[in-house]
């Protein structure tokens, strides 16, 4: 059942592990204050990077997907965070209009859409599945691979509220990620929560800004535990017009990444690390392991082939990358049976409800593993999943490992809150 | 790992699963509208007896021991449930302070203590033990079965607040059901919450109030469901001055019984039921299933030995009864392993967090199964504990059939909540 973990656990992490335990009732304690400030997003996952020597996150997704992945038994957890987010936003709601991604033709995507509609529907709404794709004009039921199927129905728009027929949500839950742009369908709708807002969708958001608001996160919290906040952190940098196929801006690239790679080789130095530094760069908009190169010096973009500028000229939807964020590389030494894999935090309001390592056999340590081939292992321990067990040694506990991802991946969705808070577009000012 | 259940559920208890299964969004919402309205108590575990023909809360529990035969894996729902109450009720707290029972050479109660300490570490707080025995006057150690130790320490008070030497907690959580009384170290303290309030331990309540507002509870639902209330509630009478040493106040206790049966008789014509009606003479103010007698006939009274006469008259820390609530016996059908069981639901806030069966090998189907010599046997399933299954057949489904307890057990906790309302002696009246 569970999976053999392997892990090259060394210094500072198991360091940060033991501390991070010590300190449980301090961090919840800032957890909670933070959270009466700031209003978490309503779903978010994290992948999460454990160097041995540094954990960080390097992706935190607004309109998860793989929710299919986690455990049965950590479903009544995401259940009861379900409850407890409907309760604060719309208690008396009968009803919630799910809008997936439009591909409707993969199954993997499809159990995980099945998997939010068992979740919402056992929190105690009526759930039913509205589609962007305009080439449904009835409700259409999708087999799945596990016998049981999925409606899909057109999204009828009146001027001030969006439902279906016969079906007037109170909540709109978005698990589209807007790469696309903001349909219009989507527009105006001031009656109805609409969650995630518009503004967390990737015709919006930008890594970059991300990555900005956690370097605030993570230094607030390295102060609460007296730590270097590089240990959590993943340094970064941006470039702003880049034509890939013109192959105009990439000066801004190399500059960036040679300073970029400057700067880590100083903390490797600081720290002791043997490791070669790399840079991942990534598209600022970017999602779906798409976009994404890694390089190990500056030089290696004098000659960027022709395959390597398709791949991150365009991504998800067809949309065109012209800014890039440039991220310290934080290698994986987590393994699942000798794959290399990395985990993936789930969390619904403020809870942390589950996770799985994403693993790939053919990828590096220091590669996107988000790629075809990849596969997915619950995190599931043998007892009691998620709870820490104070007075265990540091890096042998897989419980006491999987807290510490969780305060990583609720980092993270901090995070993401204050990005939010900032991009907000009716956000109400006090100049 | 899961026993083996044996259970004779026919006729209306099967179309009752079915139909709580099939209105699961309507019952979610109207419980998120019933707490919008009312505050849930702290934690509550309730007994739930299934007939078959009927389901039924037949004690409720305030101060709920026996958290240690939950599942481990039940822990995460208890911590994330814990969380959400200690952010309303105390966001920035870092200490609780947990008050136990007396008895502290009961191990099987310290390990509830334990697990308590365990849930709400891993809530984020800081616990201490402070206890009420005034023989303990300076931090003492009392080592667990596990090998595990807890540490009870002597309470200390000030005018205003209560804590313990360098302990100045913002809750105080009490696991003592006050049946010797409301201690003097506990009144007057207003700067600081105390939970559960004091009216709510048994030098107060009466189990005759909290049925009077299950009863309005059962009838709301019952409203809501479509069906008679009766298949849920478990009718009551009340008699206010017996004296058991002396004989005096019988008479009351007789002509109660017999009207009781009667009702029963009615009722179980109605439904065809050939079962044979009892009733349970019960301490209106008794608790750990002291005080408690089963009664077929009304004519059983006229000779109650001195055996019965002391169990009737003495409860808990030496309480007196003079108050009885007479109330409809209700047999229980489950079985574990052969043994006559009832179901445990155990509640954190407004949360279904886990539950066991209490299990009686020497036991009849119409006795009280608290007693010692009882086991207990945790309401774990194979996949996905609480969760219910829509479209598996009722009665077969164990995950369905504990949906429904977990309805139960809640209806039982929101008529608590109703009942400390009226009883709060704190109340603001708006008369």
């Amino acid at each position: 059942m569970v999976p053999h973990l392997v892990t090259a656990l060394i210094g500072p992490i198991n360091e940060l592990e033991q501390r991070i335990l010590e300190s449980m009732p301090a961090i919840e304690r800032w957890f909670r204050l933070e959270w009466m400030e700031h209003t978490p997003p309503f779903y978010t996952s994290v992948d999460v990077r454990n160097a041995g020597y540094k954990l960080a996150p390097v992706d935190t997704n607004l309109f998860p997907g793989g929710f299919n992945n986690l455990t049965d038994e950590m479903l009544p957890l995401a259940v009861q965070a379900a409850m407890a987010a409907i309760e604060k936003i719309c208690p008396e709601a009968r009803n919630l209009l799910l809008v997936p991604e439009r591909h409707t033709r993969n199954m993997f995507y499809l159990m995980n859409v099945q998997r939010l509609v068992r979740i919402f529907t056992n929190a105690g709404l009526n759930v039913r599945l509205g589609t962007l794709d305009e080439a449904i004009t009835e409700p259409t039921p999708i087999e799945l691979p596990d016998g049981s199927s999925l409606t899909l129905e057109p999204l009828l728009r009146s001027q001030r509220r969006l439902g279906l027929k016969n079906f007037d949500p109170c909540t709109i839950l978005l698990n589209n990620d807007l790469s696309a742009g903001i349909p219009k369908v989507l527009e105006g709708l001031h009656e109805q929560y609409l969650l995630p807002p518009l503004h967390a969708g990737w015709a919006v958001r930008r890594k970059t800004r991300h990555f900005e608001a956690y370097e605030e996160v993570a230094k607030k919290f390295a102060k609460l535990l007296g730590m270097d906040p590089w240990l959590i952190n993943p340094m970064y940098a941006h470039c702003g017009e880049v034509d890939w196929q013109a192959g105009t801006g990439l000066e801004c690239v190399q500059t960036q990444v040679d300073a970029l790679l400057t700067k880590i080789r100083r903390k490797h130095k600081e720290y002791g690390i043997g490791e070669k530094p790399f840079v991942v760069v990534k598209a600022d908009n970017g999602t779906y392991g798409m976009g994404i190169m890694t390089v190990r010096d500056a030089k290696d973009l004098d000659e960027v082939n022709r395959r390597t500028r398709n791949k991150m000229d365009v991504v998800k939807d067809g949309q065109r990358v012209t800014q890039v964020i440039i991220q310290e590389g934080v290698p994986t030494y987590e393994r699942v049976n000798e794959a290399v894999a990395e985990p993936v935090v789930y969390m619904i309001d403020r809870y942390v409800v589950g996770g799985f390592y994403r693993v790939h056999a053919e990828r590096g340590i220091d590669e996107n593993l988000n790629a075809p081939g990849a596969s997915f292992v619950p995190l599931a321990f043998e007892k009691s999943n998620q709870l820490p067990r104070p007075g265990e040694k540091p890096g042998v506990s897989a419980p006491n490992r999987f807290y510490m991802y969780g305060v990583i991946g609720r980092l993270a969705m901090l995070a993401a809150a204050y990005e939010l808070e900032a991009t907000d577009p009716n956000a109400e000012t006090y100049d």
